[in-house]
């Protein structure tokens, strides 16, 4: 589909960076976590100084086919579009943890069922009007699919091109957690039931029904043959351009900060199409959204933070950004013990 | 001993700030940790919107008996003052958390077993080169406990005087992992042998000699009567002095963070003493060293953070800061339902 390799990261600095990260005025290992990221940071970067710049934060917004008739979510559709404009007046959570971490934000109308008056955060992607509803037809043409995906890339493109080699997703459309479950179950072979959780908070009536509606869905499909006809089958065309952006990121060596449970889905998608991915990926935290912990357990990976959220928004993602700053900075900026003068262990 | 009463919470704004929050344009509890901090600091500061000002770090350092007769560490004492060195040069780890996140640093002469030059970040509140071995006798006399904790109280108030009222507590003491298990076992009843880990990083035989000695140091002293007096015999100057600076910073109704498995057995103290001290505290992570989550368990409270670090300084505390502030900022800069015109749920 996309005409993108991703390479495996480079091993060729990893020794040097891990002499320099033991040899810092600190007991080995005693970073735990940042430790890691450093690491992965200065292979990716492959530099024994690797550095953050300019991180970007982009949510894409879009519309279901599915929740316009209310099956799955407890929110009405209408609230995609007034999340957008909340974006754009900077009153959203992911506007105040952006504007913490001086993170650029862009939102991106991938198809939100609404048309918005131009303004400057706003970069118009619209494929269309919100998706199919999953439950008579896929959601997306393999031709919208792969325009959602070459428009995600676009935007990482955008973003690298200003400088940023950091970059965290984020995403808004009411119904997208039926998406991403339906995503999660075709990719991880988990059943449906053990993939939907209660979303933005749907009670116990609306959880049988909306687990009874997607099993349906997946009944109805069978199982799509390619990971592109998967995405455009049950996913959104918020998540097919994370999917797009998500691998774009990786092929311009770009850390890319993976936020919760939507986002993971899309990242389900971009393993299967490229599996090196995942070596340009930092897990920014686990969602309290059901199906998360078994997609980050299935891609073998552990997050950083456990923080109990589920908004989306990309807003795990914006709390993860320090943390691999923290990391960056101290591979950067810490003494060694010889440069210190500090006594390293006796024995 | 101090003359300081810590109030427990008002909780007179509860419900003011309880719907505060539940109003913000997201998904009820759907910022889950950060939902209980933006509470608390909300009834720390008895406000509907709390603020985060002049955050502070107070790193204190001092040295310990035991630690001289290498017993207990792999590390030579004389680490402890040259860590002080690094500290002033700005190399340490702690050093790189502060200039990131903003934080106002400053290191305390607790009782290191060295005479330094005057520097600007350094505060002399020195009681002796180190305490005495507690395999003889007690760590420090009765005077010197209470002289440590009037010192720790007094650096706070230089900080709340500047206008902080959010502070964390970082050590550095070449053997206090052992001062702190000694407090651990006391005041939580826990076996020596469950509070004793690998500190900056004992080898097995190490390990086992740490615990061997830590058992004959409980039974020559018996069961000190008092918080105080436990305080005295197994602790440190450093740990008596940010066990005074926990009250005193509690008292003066400032956000109190707490950092790992020494600064927590500071807090064990002071719960002992005061026990609405924990009602002002935000425990900041999970140490990798082994008696911190049963610490974290006896006190009933949860970590903020879980990223396997060990390295004690208060970086820790340092990593939590901007977490506590994403809490606050949300409160006080959201939208809400109303105001950004967002549909509520329509169940």
């Amino acid at each position: 589909m996309m005409q993108i390799v991703v390479s495996p990261l480079s091993e060729e600095l990893k020794a040097a960076l891990q002499d320099k990260i033991d040899q810092k005025t600190k007991p080995p290992g005693s970073l735990g976590r940042l430790e890691q990221l450093a690491l992965q940071a200065g292979l990716i970067q492959n530099s024994l100084t690797p550095e953050l710049r300019h991180p970007h934060l982009i949510v894409f917004a879009g519309d279901h086919g599915i929740a316009a008739e209310g099956l799955v979510n407890p929110f009405p559709q209408a609230v995609t579009a007034q999340m957008v404009y909340n974006f754009l007046q900077g009153g959203a959570a992911i506007n105040v943890f952006c504007r913490q971490h001086q993170l650029q934000l862009t939102v991106v109308d991938a198809g939100v069922n609404h048309e918005f008056p131009a303004h400057p955060l706003l970069h118009d992607r619209k494929i269309a009007c919100g998706t199919q509803n999953y439950l008579h037809g896929p959601a997306m043409s393999p031709d919208q699919c792969r325009l959602a995906m070459a428009a995600g890339a676009e935007e990482v493109k955008l973003a690298h091109d200003a400088g940023c080699n950091i970059i965290g997703f984020g995403e808004m459309g009411i119904g997208n957690t039926s998406s991403a479950a339906l995503l999660m179950s075709h990719f991880t072979g988990i059943s449906i039931a053990d993939c939907v959780g209660t979303g933005t908070g749907s009670n116990a009536q609306q959880l049988t029904q909306k687990k009874a509606v997607l099993q349906q869905v997946l009944a109805h499909h069978l199982k799509p043959p390619t990971p592109e006809l998967a995405l455009a089958t049950y996913g959104g065309f918020e998540i097919a351009m994370i999917t797009g952006a998500i691998i774009q990121a990786a092929a311009l060596k770009m850390m890319v900060v993976i936020d919760g449970f939507i986002v993971s889905s899309a990242l389900l998608a971009a393993v299967a199409m490229q599996p090196a991915v995942k070596d340009y990926c930092v897990f920014a935290h686990c969602s309290e959204e059901k199906g998360h912990k078994a997609m980050l357990q299935f891609l073998g990976v552990k997050p950083l933070l456990e923080l109990d959220m589920r908004l989306g928004e990309g807003t795990g993602a914006a709390m993860a950004i320090p943390v691999i700053q923290s990391a960056v900075l101290f591979l950067r900026e810490m003494a060694s013990f010889n440069s210190a003068q500090v006594s390293n262990r006796t024995i």
